[in-house]
């Protein structure tokens, strides 16, 4: 199993990429091919005493920012080390693609240098969230603003299958976002893909969901465009960040508090750590020829691990082959 | 003042609401104008000892229920308890009129029974919300599921001068919430509205802003699309639900962490009250030409009788008349 690994995406590229690399060498055995600056890359690793065993380095200067346009993945930035990272992964000279950077450069270029699966309309950004036990898929959370009906059916066949066969659902629920459980609830693109899915033997379809329940457990794959989906990951995201720190806050009060602090600090540590959906290794881009994996932006050197272990079960998994057989058995 | 009130709306109805109603009279001097079953409310009053003193009853006997079509109310349902108080405050019987009941209802019989103000496109269900610190108001939360951008302006015109003259903020900031803080993020609509925002000289618009910063302090006014601002609005809820569900579970785990909840039990109790939003008293169904208040369908006593306040402050702010001189001034 060869990982490729976009050694300059994220806050904090390329250090926490590398460690990250090296861990995921030694505990699993997987080879990985880095994109980034060769001198960069060996002056950081020689720096931080990181091993460069089983690791092959493609030497790419440039650098996509989080400040780049997506589509100049296709232009002035094709040679970047995501650019140059998903050529590779095209060409098969990896199994599957990771990188930390701009979500919105590596959708653009996922789908137009690793290209769609045949059949599938449009990719989608697939992030795995923590729900309060285990968890679910929000598919799309940014891959396309607006979906139409047959795109939304399609998402979920994919979210169905990535959940089943990568993170071990057995017949996972998939749900529609909505604004209520009624069928006829919502606009008429989601009442029509509300049909679709629901004549989509291939998967369980649970009816619509509501936001107030998604986290507690209201499905394994919840289903929406790409605008609503980005904006419920992200406030998903605030509304636990502003909690979490008012609870610290809670036990910073005063002696009494700090105590308490005391007796539940591994709780609530293994709390904060349930609740990070960094944990979870980040998102696949469902929908492309070959597996091509986001890691949190801000993904330390452990998450970075667990999101190269996350690519390569995705590669193992034979999640593509069975979304293009089941999607190109209804074109 | 005297305030027009459902009691027959919410899960805890009749009871808690005919409860905040004697609070409300007692504390604050409010008149009440009930709308609901004469009998059902006296027997109530009498089993639990509540003063019907400075209230009037006027007597209804159907109920909107949460499973009714919104539309019900301008049919079938148009005597019910919701019906009634809307026709009441439609004919100036009452300052304000508030309800905990089915939220589709009342801003469709808030439409046509007590009527948009004239040059208001579209009536906001208006939610006013927790942040980190004070709070800060989210519409369309529900009323309209797509939103044109000439519409997505007036909410930002709306929600600033209600936050202005009622909650009392300087100068509210107001965002248009988007998948990224640049101008060119969003459908074309919202790069629409992002311009005749900016061009609003009447509020202080501050741009885009992203679902992840929202609960921090992203603005004082978040504008968005009715189906966005729904999901919004229940995912906070259920982000929240769930991880202060977890962390009461922390402190249930074993002896040490029992103690250690008795510690900072009083700092974690007023932290769940500050981050439930039921506690501000529910949300104004902006753009109606007398006030229309929600409270929280599972609001108890103290929240229903906060919500009466507010809907008092909303009656007194001239809210209504200055939404209708800056509308009108533009067209």
């Amino acid at each position: 199993m060869k990982i490729i690994v976009d050694a300059f995406g994220g806050d904090n590229a390329p250090l926490e990429a590398l460690k990250g690399c090296e861990m995921a060498v030694s505990e699993y055995g997987y080879k990985i091919l880095l994109c980034g600056d060769e001198n960069k890359i060996k002056n950081v690793c020689k720096e931080n005493n990181i091993s460069l065993d089983n690791m092959e380095i493609e030497d790419t200067k440039e650098v996509i920012t989080m400040d780049d346009s997506p589509g100049e993945i296709l232009k002035s930035k094709k040679n970047s080390s995501m650019g140059i990272g998903l050529k590779l992964l095209a060409d098969n000279k990896g199994d599957a693609f990771i990188s930390a950077g701009n979500s919105g450069a590596l959708v653009m270029g996922a789908t137009f240098i690793a290209k769609r699966i045949k059949g599938v309309k449009r990719p989608a950004f697939s992030p795995v969230m923590p729900k309060d036990k285990g968890v679910f898929m929000l598919l799309d959370s940014g891959a396309n603003l607006e979906c139409r009906s047959d795109v939304l059916s399609q998402f979920g066949i994919m979210g169905s299958i990535y959940m089943k066969k990568v993170i071990g659902v057995t017949n996972p629920r998939v749900g529609l976002l909505n604004v209520g459980t009624e069928e006829h609830k919502g606009t008429d693109n989601l009442q029509e893909a509300f049909k679709l899915l629901t004549n989509e033997k291939t998967i369980n379809f649970i009816g619509n969901v509501e936001a107030r329940e998604v986290p507690a457990d209201a499905a394994d794959v919840v289903v929406t465009d790409g605008f609503t989906g980005n904006i419920a990951l992200k406030l998903y995201e605030g509304v636990a960040g502003t909690l979490l720190k008012k609870i610290k806050n809670v036990f910073l009060s005063n002696l009494k508090t700090k105590i308490a602090a005391l007796l539940v600090m591994k709780q609530i540590k293994k709390l904060k750590k349930d609740v990070d959906y960094r944990e979870y290794g980040g998102a696949p881009v469902l929908g492309i020829k070959h597996p091509v994996y986001k890691s949190h932006g801000s993904a330390d050197a452990v998450m970075f691990k667990n999101g190269i272990n996350f690519a390569a079960k995705y590669a193992k998994s034979k999640v593509i082959d069975e979304i293009e057989k089941v999607v190109l058995n209804k074109t």
